[in-house]
């Protein structure tokens, strides 16, 4: 196994100016893997940590099967899939959650099969920080561990979040949760204070936050900083924004399989640049359609005329 | 002269978070001369047209013309110069108006001096859309027309800042504005129809509107579309924002320089990623201080070393 993956699987229901699903796949855990499965997609690369209640469709099961995803790591618990509705509007930057059902993810507790831990390449999507640190502390010594989360956990497990960035090399959060988490409206600034834990429960002196911190900026691209060295990226430029749900796991997921595929343990610049335009044109076809669709479909030689497209619009 | 610009002349009163200054030097065409006159620095290369009221600071006229601007065709008229009161809170990144008093700016007819007539590049920074197709009507062939506004405009004199459109090559315009002009949330959308003309006054039937457009997105870079290719820039990662106004004067006014200073008449991707990459590291300085005083005691040393950052930022 290189990649382990926590995080959500759930079902979905989306409202967006195109249109509205009901129940279609999704969770943070399902949109990363599927990413994942783009980047290393030959059997027993890539594993995922979730829980499903007994309605889980095994029809989606063996979407994620027949793209060489192990799911070993999901356990089937009794009662219901977690479930999630939103609504997105006008510029569809942020979405307004309608109702979330937690289901089986309120007493979801992790077990990392015993063959996954020695996987060096660990990715906790958002879920509940204390599965992610139970996760964490079941790997034997991962060389690179990251870490997404919500503003939900922000507002009511500041603690809980605040320890497992601490654990984190690399943590991925939306612009504005970096903002809400350091209290800061400057970017920059708030990142300094993320990285330097100020921002976090204890504060500085209970030790530094995440080296390695990206702030995902929807349409606006991304802002890296690292030690040494700033990464500053716009998004690809979409003019079919249909739904966004599942882009930020996307985008995530497809970063540590990059970082996972070439194998290194401490990633240069140019390893992260080159995750983080493969990361930025994966997500612009998430947005493209609803849930998990627009990845299930994807081909190779769709994604790759992208891929060149956007290195000639940013000039890479 | 190889650029002329038109654009206000004005004292701002401006409050953000980092203090309040009263009555400092600024205006589109200040803000934008001063940007030019850093590319362009020989005596003789930049023209101002422009208008000032006899409460005019003399030593505000020396700081331009010691920046080598020629300023013959800025008019003196009877009355004050033109007022700005604004506010910027949070992150900064729109201006709230507080008051505006147009004073001379509400009578000028600009005259443009005979022998800048001939000038190949000219840039017209925000100002009322009749002064700016005025200045256009009596320039003889330019090779380059670049136009810039504001929300306003689009309010109160849509026809008008439709007509100055279609006859730009160049427009600049916040992105706000963009998707305001064209009633449209997706950007990329809103770019389409106000370069097919379909935003603008009359449609698309009217004719096309300008073939290249540059979307100022502040804090989140800029996106560019021409006809066949497209740019798309992260701004540069400021950590010291203290006063944004002046910022997309400044970004336009060296991307003109910049085009002037290479003197090609039909510039090429490689032109303009150029001319974008000096124009953002620019402006960053610009909203680094209080009113033009930034770009005024801005050092070659420092510009370069933030330009060079820069580069290795984005990866160019």
């Amino acid at each position: 196994m290189d990649l382990v993956l926590v995080g959500s699987f759930g079902y979905d229901t989306i409202s967006t100016q195109h249109g509205t699903v009901e129940d279609t796949l999704g969770g943070a855990a399902v949109h990363a893997g599927l990413a994942a499965s783009r980047v290393l997609h030959q059997e027993g690369r890539v594993g995922l940590v979730s829980v499903v209640g007994q309605d889980v469709d095994p029809s989606d099961l063996e979407i994620l099967r027949s793209h060489n995803l192990d799911l070993t790591g999901i356990e089937t618990l009794e009662g219901l899939t977690f479930r999630w509705t939103g609504r997105y509007e006008g510029a569809m930057d942020q979405a307004e959650t309608l109702n979330t059902d937690l289901n089986v993810l309120q007493v979801f507790n992790p077990k990392v099969p015993e063959e996954w831990r020695s996987a060096p390449y660990l990715f906790c999507a958002n879920i509940h920080p204390a599965i992610q640190a139970s996760v964490i502390e079941q790997m034997e010594s991962p060389a690179l561990v990251a870490v997404d989360s919500m503003n939900l956990w922000i507002d009511i497990e500041r603690e809980a979040l605040s320890s497992v960035l601490r654990r984190a090399d690399i943590a991925f959060l939306n612009e504005a949760e970096v903002r809400m988490l350091a209290e800061e409206p400057n970017l920059v600034l708030a990142m300094r204070a993320v990285r330097d834990g100020s921002a976090l429960s204890g504060g500085a002196e209970a030790g530094r936050g995440p080296p390695i911190l990206v702030a995902k900026k929807g349409e606006h691209g991304l802002l890296m900083i690292a030690d040494g060295y700033t990464i500053a990226m716009p998004a690809y430029p979409s003019r079919d924004v249909i739904d966004p749900t599942g882009c930020g796991d996307t985008f995530a997921g497809t970063v540590m399989a990059c970082l996972a595929e070439s194998g290194v343990e401490n990633p240069t610049e140019k390893d992260f640049r080159d995750a983080l335009i493969h990361a930025t044109v994966a997500a612009s076809f998430v947005v493209g359609g609803f849930g998990t669709a627009p990845m299930v479909k994807l081909d190779r030689g769709t994604y790759h005329a992208r891929l060149d497209r956007f290195r000639r619009i940013i000039g890479a």
